[in-house]
Parts: C-alpha cells; sequence; structure tokens
C-alpha cells in the first residue's frame, strides 16, 4: 500500500483533492481536513472543512454560490429569521441535515471521524475523508477589538476586523487522528499540502501534536501547492491575513511558513521564488473546471 | 380582568382556540398546552401541541396535511434519510426552525414558557399562549411490549400497540405554570376544556399538581367540550384509547374522566349524556371551517 495523504481545508483545498479523487484509486488517498473552523452554532456541531470536501469530492457543491451545497433551499433560514433567530450564518435546507445528524450522533459518543467517514459514504464519496482529530480546536482570531471565534471573524465580521493573531484553542491538548497517525507510519507515497490558507486551514493541522513530527518522520516527500497566485489568493482572506500579520502575501511567504516540512513546493509559472529552499516546480495552479484540478493532480504526482 | 382560559392539546383543541380567538379580545384569553407529547428528537426540544396551537392561532396550520406548518417543505428530511438518519419523525423545513431556535433558547437557560411566547408573538398570534409547566412532563403509554415513549407509540408505531396504562414521567415533580396559577387565581371568567384527547392531552395539564387544585378553587364555571362524536373522536386515537383501557368509547366516557372538576359539558346533539352529573349543553362540536369554529366558541360563552 502506498497512499497519498492530503491535507486540507475547504474550498481551495476541495478543488485539489477533488483532482486527486480522479487519478488516485480510493484505497490510495486519505484526506484530512482542517477542524479548526469548526463551530457550535444554534446549537449544533458544525464542520465547515469537513462539509465542503464531502460535497465537493460527492458531487454536491454548489457551484453556484461557491460555497456549502447544490440544489439548496432555504425555508428553515426565512423561518428562523421571522422568529428573530441568528441568520448570520446561512445553513441550507439540506445542509442542515448534516448539521442537525452528525450532532445527534455526536452526543449519542460516536466520534467525529466516524460521522464523517460514516456520511462521506452515505454521499458517494470513495476517497477516506478523516478530521485530523476527533478532539476540538477551535481557531480563534486577535483583533483590536480582542478575540473572535473564527466563524464570528470569518462569517460574521465578514474578515473586517484586523488581524493580530490567530490562536489554535485545544489544540495542544487534541490527540490527531490515529488513523492518519497509521497511515504515516505506513510508508505513505507522499503528504500533500493542498493550496488551503496556511494559517487558518493547514496550520491548525500541524499544530495538533505529534502531526508535524509523524509527517517529518516518515520519509515520505511533501508538497505543498501554493494558496497565493502573484500577490492574491485565488478565494479567501490568505493573502490579507498574511498582510495582517506582517507579512509580503506571495507564494514564497507560504513556502517559507511551511518551512522544512516541505521537499516540494508547487506554484504558478512567473511567481517569485526567491528564498524558496525546497524544490519548486511550476504548475497552473488556478482550478476552475474539473480538467484543470485532474490537471494539477497529475503532475504533482508526476513530481514525486 | 375576567379571562378565559382554554386547556388545550394538539389539532382539535387548537380548532376551538382558534375559534374563541376569534370572539375574544387577546387579553381575555389564555392558552395552557400540553406539553405530555413534548420529546427529544435527532437531539431538538419539539413541542408538538404547543407547535400546533402557534401554527393554529397565527393562520399557518397545514390544512392540507392536517398538521404541521402551512407552504412546508422537506429537503432537510429528503437530506436526513440520505444520511441514514431516523426519518419516522417528519420535521418540514420550516417547522424545524422552530425546534432548532427553541432548542438553543433553551440550552441558552431559558424557560418554555418564554420561548412559547416569543415564537406566538413573533408568528402573529396574539392571546396568550403558555406550556402547562416549564418542566418536563413526558407521556408515555404502557403496550404488550413495554413502556413506549409517547411519540414513538403515537408516530413511530402509528398508534398500532395496545394501550395498557399511561403515565405521565415527571409530572409529579412539575411545577404548574405561575401564570397559569396567577390566572386563576385572578377569578377568571371561565376555564375550557378543548376538545381533545383527555388520555393524553387534558389530564397530563391536570396531572400536574395545584393545575386541578387551582382550577376547582377559583370558583369559575368549568366547561369541556366533548371530543367525541357518536363513538368516533374527530381525529386521533381517542375512542380507541378509552376503548383499549376498558371504557365504552363515548362523549360520556369523557365526562365521566373529568369529574367533579366540571361545571358544563359540551356535546353533539342526539349522543347518550346518561350519568352525566353536570349542566350539558348541545352544540355542533364538529369544526370543519373557521365559521364552525368561532361558532362553537360563541356558544360555548353564551353558556357561561
Amino acid at each position: 500500500m502506498s497512499r497519498v495523504i492530503a491535507l486540507s481545508g475547504g474550498i481551495g483545498g476541495a478543488k485539489l483533492a477533488l483532482g486527486l479523487s480522479h487519478v488516485l484509486s480510493p484505497e490510495d488517498l486519505l484526506i484530512v481536513a482542517n477542524t479548526g473552523d469548526d463551530c457550535e452554532h444554534l446549537g449544533l456541531s458544525i464542520s465547515p472543512d469537513i462539509d465542503t470536501l464531502t460535497y465537493t469530492l460527492a458531487g454536491l457543491d454548489n457551484q453556484v454560490l461557491g460555497w456549502g451545497r447544490r440544489d439548496e433551499s432555504w425555508a428553515f433560514m426565512e423561518t428562523l429569521e421571522a422568529l428573530g433567530g441568528e441568520t448570520w450564518f446561512r445553513l441550507g435546507d439540506r445542509d442542515l441535515a448534516l448539521h442537525v445528524e452528525r450532532t445527534r450522533r455526536l452526543g449519542a459518543g460516536e466520534t467525529l471521524s466516524v460521522v464523517t467517514q460514516r456520511f462521506a459514504g452515505r454521499l458517494g464519496v470513495q476517497a477516506t475523508l478523516l478530521p485530523m482529530s476527533d478532539d476540538p480546536v477551535r481557531t480563534r482570531i486577535l483583533t483590536p477589538g480582542g478575540w473572535l471565534d473564527f466563524q464570528h471573524w470569518f462569517v460574521r465580521e465578514q474578515c473586517r476586523p484586523a488581524v493580530l493573531d490567530i490562536a489554535f484553542h485545544g489544540a495542544d491538548r487534541a490527540r490527531p487522528n490515529a488513523a492518519l497517525l497509521e497511515a504515516l507510519d505506513a510508508r505513505p507515497r507522499a503528504i500533500i499540502i493542498c493550496p488551503s490558507n496556511p494559517l487558518i486551514s493547514i496550520e491548525p493541522i500541524l499544530a495538533v501534536p505529534g502531526i508535524r513530527e509523524a509527517i517529518s518522520r516518515c520519509g515520505a516527500p511533501v508538497l505543498a501547492v501554493s494558496p497565493i497566485l502573484g500577490r492574491e489568493a485565488v478565494k479567501g482572506p490568505t493573502a490579507r491575513m498574511l498582510a495582517d500579520l506582517g507579512e509580503n502575501p506571495s507564494a514564497a511567504a507560504v513556502a517559507r511558513r511551511y518551512g522544512k516540512l516541505l521537499t516540494h513546493y508547487v506554484m504558478e509559472p512567473g511567481d517569485d521564488a526567491t528564498g524558496i529552499e525546497v524544490r519548486v516546480h511550476r504548475a497552473q495552479t488556478l482550478m476552475r473546471t474539473l480538467e484543470e484540478k485532474v490537471a494539477l493532480a497529475r503532475a504533482i504526482l508526476s513530481y514525486l
């Protein structure tokens, strides 16, 4: 067995995960999702990155909205608004079923891993999808007005407050996903860090004690794909957050953050690779169509 | 102030409550809902009788289904089914908003009374609607296979198992709704027992310590409307349950169950009143249209 292990956040990472799922057999692909974005909202346990990966891999992602589920309806949300409930976090009627059933199962003692695999399997995902940990890790953002829960900063405040610091609450006590450690110890073919926001999608995974060490120890190539093209992220606040934290937003800045963990780095032709100390590969990292996702996945595997 | 206090279960009781709301000013009508049917399902706190009353009084009841909310959609339920969740208890997308927001508010420490009033107000109900108690009371049904939670017997098993006994768990420890006791102590104009199932809609209310006594003590007329026409209930398992418990299902059997609590009883012309020891009034108790609901409400008030 020679497995590829992909570390991913939401939208951007899920695009590459989908590409990989088209060029690898299901048993050769393990996708590990960030859970630092998870939140409890309306009493429900919500795992945005797991859900984005599940929907994308199942072909159920909403390509009109760019987030959430395909064929979504909003009757729940409309009624919640009429009742005076909190509506800043949009939950579609279909999406909601995942959150309600996950909350129920977690409450009944199932692990997030078991629930995640069950839902992915039910919706037709064939690759293995796992959370980085079954223990809660919660990303928080320090803003001029104080610490905010990640989704409060990201969705409710629409990323407006400046980012002064980032913390992964619970990470120091979280146990890494046992199946991930097992896969890392079983001579994986490669570790792929998807083009996700390093600050809030990948670093929470690496902050779970034991994961970074197991990646370094496993001896497999570790390849990251830049989430930055030129000076901008394809989607989301990656560039802006890097700038807030005093870094020059660039593909090279992301590579520097991963440092010695990497052996390979994939970035857009033309972007500045100055200071990157690992093997640099040039590829089209922008993935608009399925063909582009598959092409990038193929290119990546050819480098390894 | 001379208030009418109506005790009600779900569908049948809500019809009369709606009629009363058309002939009494909002400040003169207090509707007290049974909460013995309440359940925790999918981790949500569900109050079927409160919700039926809310929807009916707000003009939002689903007249096609005969239960639930108008203009309902089922995307949540379809997805829950795809995920392998429990689908025997049907929760529409709009209905769900009530349950999710109620569960959240109860979890945050609000009382069921506050939540009930808030939702009713938001949806346009003008009369006061209150649960019999803010403490949990759960009706359970003894069947040949053992005790079942009420909704398991009623919905999941579709009332099939024979009813050997009925218990109201928690009733002995439940505190009566303080606003109801206050209203009963403030010389109400009348207590009206709506045409609900006595066994599972009205008796749970009367089982909350202090409510029956406060009704008897208040000195106001106590009028019940028969939920039985001929030998059948208009809707639901009332007649069947009475028969299971060894009673001859009839309007008179219901009056006997209420016993000395009553001063007036309203029943369909032609039904046998033998053995009823309170003043009997004859009226059309079948309420198909709004006009029939209002007519019955008017008739009842004329008897008092």
